[in-house]
């Protein structure tokens, strides 16, 4: 039910990085389900974690981590997302830390663990050190495709993407994953990501870099309005590509941000295109704004707005419900400036339907699989672009039987 | 499909309000679409309407009428919301204000128009015009049943309250209607209600009355965020019930006050109890907030999560769903403090699912079709409440079918 999202045949490896996995038993359907991303040694590591209150237990450890050592291997489990979990939940997210730790000789903090799946049931420990040594003797840096299946949950497709770049007559590449279909507002990152690189760079542009990519890429999709506890987007990159060093915002890394930041706005696009349900692929422009916020208050509006979304499922061309939720969004504007289009087609005008507009130009646009809502406010010069998707009976039918 | 809500049989008239519904063909169905309420001359009249920028023509000729003179006739028509419809819209409910000024010898602006139905498409006046004289005819003061179903839309009930109370000896009468199923998250007003009384009463204390009952009533529901851009809530006194002027916050003031805030509640939870597509009726309390803003942020913001109401729909105990809602409602608080329930079950302390929870626990508060989902945030003494529905495969229908 993907919109226009083609599964990559091949990806590319990132020199510095190898990865496995393997079905340890976690998910109910044999699937794989615990993967294993091993980083050369001396590689550096941003990452941008969920915002939500009730972080999982593993957030609380990777964060700690990150801060502590230069991480070598990051364990990801799919089927259970250790959240809600309490005190049991931290001790397992470090007992699956000391587990790598031990069987690859380095350091517990040199270990980020990362779950995604049901909320509320404790991290089947057992399984995972069953699963570790077989795992381990997997890692091969041909094996991005498999890292990326492992880490589904509700995804249809897997999403991934490689690009290269020349940097100093250096070929750089970056490979990158990432997973969600529901449960989708990011707020900072957003469900798993993972993208690795073998340029060299300095730590704190690294991060810059990553903060950078990520507002205006997962910071900006949205399926249900619902922020995970477990959201992680991590960047590394291993620098063996043999380039000098990247230590200041030159030309060097405007190219690179600029690739890492296309890279992660196929992924973030990519969460949207299979998201639970969805039969439409959904932009939201806002323009001539005062502020981004503002303008991005009137996006997540009309974004989450079930009945602009079921509109959007019925190919129903009912503006009346943008014009109601772009008013309801608490922003300040004169209705009698405002305009709003589907596609090209002024939809508002002058406080109501614009003069031109006929329901066969509307219902054009709404055929389409992928949808522009333009919102210009006249307020100010500032815009925002965000992505979501439609609310379908089969959003409902995942949502009510996920569990069962 | 309505959850546990009976239509009356009957309602008590209210002296000096006359009522009139008729089929004027803006709706498909042929069923009554047009509605006049007449009120004795020297009533009071309070209100309260939506505060989406784009409010609908009638909203804000009614606001303009409301403060020049004392309204006599209130016209509602249902099936066409004259929302989104620019200058021909202002135009249009000023001239069905005059056609009825001219029909019953008033002045225009003792005539306030309300509209309800689908926006952006232009009012039929022609059809109201020819109506006009035979709906005049039939005003009786035992016409409240009629002039319920007449405002409804994707209503599948009336809803409707009668209420009396004695004060200084004379009996009171209230008398209250409201209708909507969707569309729903009021602020200030919502959907349309009309509560009438023959009390005699000062008009501010009548609209601080109002005020009073519906932010606790009207103000506290949600079906799905959306607010409407009709929304209004009229509260009318015609003084004919022999009682004394109320002129202060005296304790007939504060009888009056209760039993106006109880219709509100009823009318309001009514809307909820048949919302689109619903099989649950929740209420969220929330409890030992730091203020009442928290404690409804956090409120709203499970109440408007897909995936608890997906949860809800299918009869699922995922607490963590409602742990992750709270989690993003970006309010502050101790994860290690908070407490949450299910019906009387603690479904979470300590960070995580409470130690003696089972699952069976939870299944059996859910099976149920009244649920109450109760945060103990522990970080003050402040609480609201507030009312949800569920989200179905039947929202998904009704909303991607309501035009076709």
């Amino acid at each position: 039910m993907a919109i226009n999202l083609i599964e990559p045949e091949s990806l590319l490896p990132v020199n510095g990085i190898r990865l496995a996995a393997i079905s340890a038993g976690i998910k109910k359907n044999q699937s794989d389900d615990l993967v294993l991303i091993e980083l050369a040694e001396n590689s550096q590591c941003a990452a941008v974690f969920t915002q939500n209150k009730f972080c999982a237990a593993p957030v609380t450890v990777a964060k700690k981590h990150l801060q502590m050592k230069p991480p070598r291997y990051l364990l990801i489990n799919s089927g259970n997302a250790n959240a809600g979990t309490g005190k049991q939940g931290m001790q397992d997210a470090l007992n699956t830390c000391a587990l790598v730790a031990r069987q690859s000789g380095c350091d517990i903090e040199a270990v980020l663990p990362f779950s995604t799946g049901v909320i509320g049931e404790n991290l089947p420990v057992h399984k995972i050190e069953s699963a570790l040594p077989t795992l381990h003797e997997q890692l091969f840096d041909d094996n991005w495709l498999g890292a990326g299946r492992g880490i589904m949950t509700t995804d249809t497709k897997l999403k991934a993407i490689s690009r290269q770049i020349e940097i100093q007559g250096k070929v750089i590449t970056v490979t990158g994953l990432s997973k969600g279909a529901g449960m989708i507002q990011p707020n900072m990152a957003t469900m798993l990501a993972y993208i690795a690189t073998d340029v060299a760079i300095d730590n704190d542009l690294l991060q810059q870099c990553l903060i950078s990519a990520v507002n205006s890429s997962f910071n900006a999709i949205t399926v249900d309005s619902d922020t995970s506890t477990n959201d992680a987007c991590v960047l590394m990159a291993t620098g063996l590509a043999g380039n000098e060093v990247i230590t200041q915002e030159n030309a060097d890394y405007q190219k690179l941000s600029k690739v890492i930041g296309e890279v992660c706005m196929y992924l973030a696009q990519a969460i949207i295109r299979d998201a639970e349900g969805a039969t439409k692929f959904v932009t939201l422009q806002v323009n001539s704004a005062s502020s981004v916020k503002d303008a991005r208050q009137v996006a997540f509006t009309v974004a989450h707005s079930p009945l602009v979304k079921t509109a959007l499922f019925a190919s129903d061309p009912n503006w009346g419900r943008i014009l109601a939720a772009v008013g309801r969004a608490g922003i300040d504007f004169d209705i009698n400036k405002i305009q709003i289009f589907l596609g090209d087609i002024c939809i508002v005008s002058n406080g109501g339907r614009d003069a031109a507009y006929t329901e066969e130009q509307g219902q054009k646009v709404m055929n389409q699989e992928e949808i522009t809502i333009r919102i210009e406010l006249h307020t100010g010069e500032q815009s925002a672009c965000i992505w979501t998707s439609d609310l379908s009976y089969d959003y409902v039918k995942i949502n009510s039987e996920y569990r069962s």
